[in-house]
């Protein structure tokens, strides 16, 4: 089916600016731990990249939320580091302690020895699940596909992993801004060819998730991050199936750039709690949508603060469009999911009032 | 000796906003790992907290630094989570994991049965190490005290540790709020009576670390971290051995929050490396001092490069007193003792040519 035969499409309109009749939400990581349902399937599938490679269990998954509440948007599931493991560098979990790469690029000499991976090959199992998606939510909410940011990605392939203080990325930044900056090319050309792809595939909206900007100074955010979110940005694949496809960009801790992030020519900017989305709509203007930002730890909260919460967030935002609503960041894994029912029908209930 | 008989009091008067002949510089957290004779200490006093308990060696670390570097301040040894020590929730150290209490408080119940630390029976350690390390600087530098902010003490105190999502701490503060606020009271008051004691013990100037308020949203970042901040400061004695004693608040993450901080009645705020020290002198305008704000990450680079960023910050707080020079954040572990005079000696060489 063509997506103008989308069943439900004010996610996409919000994200343009276009009128709605409530305000459109979904929740970062909403398939995930905290559902039992998505547990079940994951101890089926094996390891995490096993439920990522397999296009039929991460389609599952996908569609697991979607049963449970009113959501307005389906988000593809997949890893972040799909295009860095897809570069050779080994991505596994270990148990606690998150993502890791075998072999972490520290020099000028690996990094130009990075293949700059082809989506339809070495990624062909997240366009598959993207094709599958497609299919199975049959025109029902608008998918969305995503990727890291290429300094993000890059954190994890110079750090082997997670960290701390970014000592060996940042050390590189410093010492040797030439090689990083070659890493972040073959990365922001690698995640654009990656994005196209799913665009090509069906996704209908694309966000790049830039996790690790906000530990960067101002000056080192421009130059190492937002510069090449804007090269994907203006690489980007803006049409497909006769609509417009937004791209949304996600700096966390990155609120203080909001005006910077505007200027991308991107269509919306994701939001975390830390600050005050009426300010935020300020500061940004007419010219990007917003999405967000409760804090995802209102959920631990009961029903009642929950709405109360909600509303500060519609209330902020004020009227008219341009608002997606969503956490700040992802669930966390210990939520009660009765209370994400209380937050999705909040946000349909008080905005298709105000 | 009386302070008075200080023989370098740039930090003092710089916090003060008096007139300096070179820009003050210490690092936080300059008496720790990354230095050896510091782990040959450590490894002699035994545990962590061993250290911080035996006034002598918590001396000796504390003069460490100052021996190898031309430092203008000197800070007391100790750990930030003394007094909810104090109030007997037996704080322990787990090998890779941080600090964790045996008996977390997450009820109004416990809160009620906290009890509020006489500084000089259940601290009387943190008071002799002052006194001793007063005794042993003989006037060659100022010697800085501090405490952690009521709303960081209580994330670990709710917690039982160090966090990632904040869950439990922030559930209370949405569900019950009057229990939260009681803590934070009985945190405020026991920081206060803590800090005083220190000033009466030696403490020439007194800063209060909120390590962990960037993680709330502004409106609760105001109701929950900076108003028990303000009664900190409102409480404090601003005035020992002739001198002021000038006290500095600093917010982790809290860059955007500057103005709201100055308002307090704090004398100088500290700042991360993820604002431009430029654009944050402007907002506080001539209200209070400043200090701050290199990357911490920039001592892995080579001297040439630390010598270039030192310049940028020096540069970027511009002519006129009122900086003091500091990393963002704590050095890390595993720097390399040389570049920290590498740093040193270029903010006294630039600042004094300026």
């Amino acid at each position: 089916m063509s997506s103008s035969e989308l069943k439900n499409d004010r996610f996409l309109r919000a994200l343009l600016k276009q009128p709605v009749d409530t305000t459109p939400v979904w929740i970062m990581r909403q398939a995930g731990r905290y559902l039992p349902e998505y547990r079940e399937t994951r101890a089926r599938a094996g390891s995490f990249m096993d439920l990522c490679e397999n296009p039929d269990l991460a389609c599952e998954v996908t569609l697991q939320p979607l049963e449970r509440y009113d959501l307005d948007a389906a988000i593809l599931f997949s890893d972040i580091l799909t295009i860095p493991d897809a570069m050779g560098l080994g991505l596994y979990f270990s148990e606690g302690e998150g993502p890791k790469f075998k072999t972490p690029v520290r020099d000028i000499g690996a990094i130009r020895n990075l293949p700059t991976p082809d989506p339809e090959q070495e990624l062909r199992y997240v366009m598959d699940a993207v094709r599958v998606i497609r299919r199975e939510l049959n025109g029902r909410v608008p998918l969305i596909g995503f990727s890291g940011s290429p300094w993000t990605l890059a954190t994890y392939m110079v750090e082997g992993g997670t960290t701390k203080d970014f000592g060996k990325i940042k050390g590189m930044m410093y010492d040797a801004p030439a090689a990083l900056q070659l890493l972040l090319e073959k990365l922001a050309d690698s995640v654009s060819s990656y994005l196209n792809a799913q665009i090509a595939a069906g996704a209908q909206a694309v966000m790049v998730f830039d996790t690790w900007g906000g530990v960067l100074s101002p000056e080192k955010y421009q130059e190492f991050s937002l510069a090449y979110m804007q090269r994907i940005v203006s690489g980007l694949t803006r049409h497909s199936e006769g609509r417009q496809v937004p791209v949304t960009l996600f700096t966390k801790g990155g609120g203080q750039w909001l005006e910077l992030m505007a200027e991308t020519g991107c269509d919306a900017l994701g939001l975390d709690w830390t600050q005050d989305i009426a300010d935020a709509r300020q500061r940004v203007g007419n010219k990007v949508a917003l999405q967000g930002n409760m804090d995802p730890c209102v959920l631990y909260a009961s029903p009642e603060i929950i709405r109360e919460e909600v509303k500060k967030v519609l209330h902020g935002y004020g009227k008219g469009t341009g608002h997606v609503f969503n956490l700040g960041h992802g669930i966390h894994q210990h939520i009660n999911p009765d209370n994400v029912s209380v937050l999705v029908d909040a946000v349909h209930d008080y905005s298709s009032k105000a």
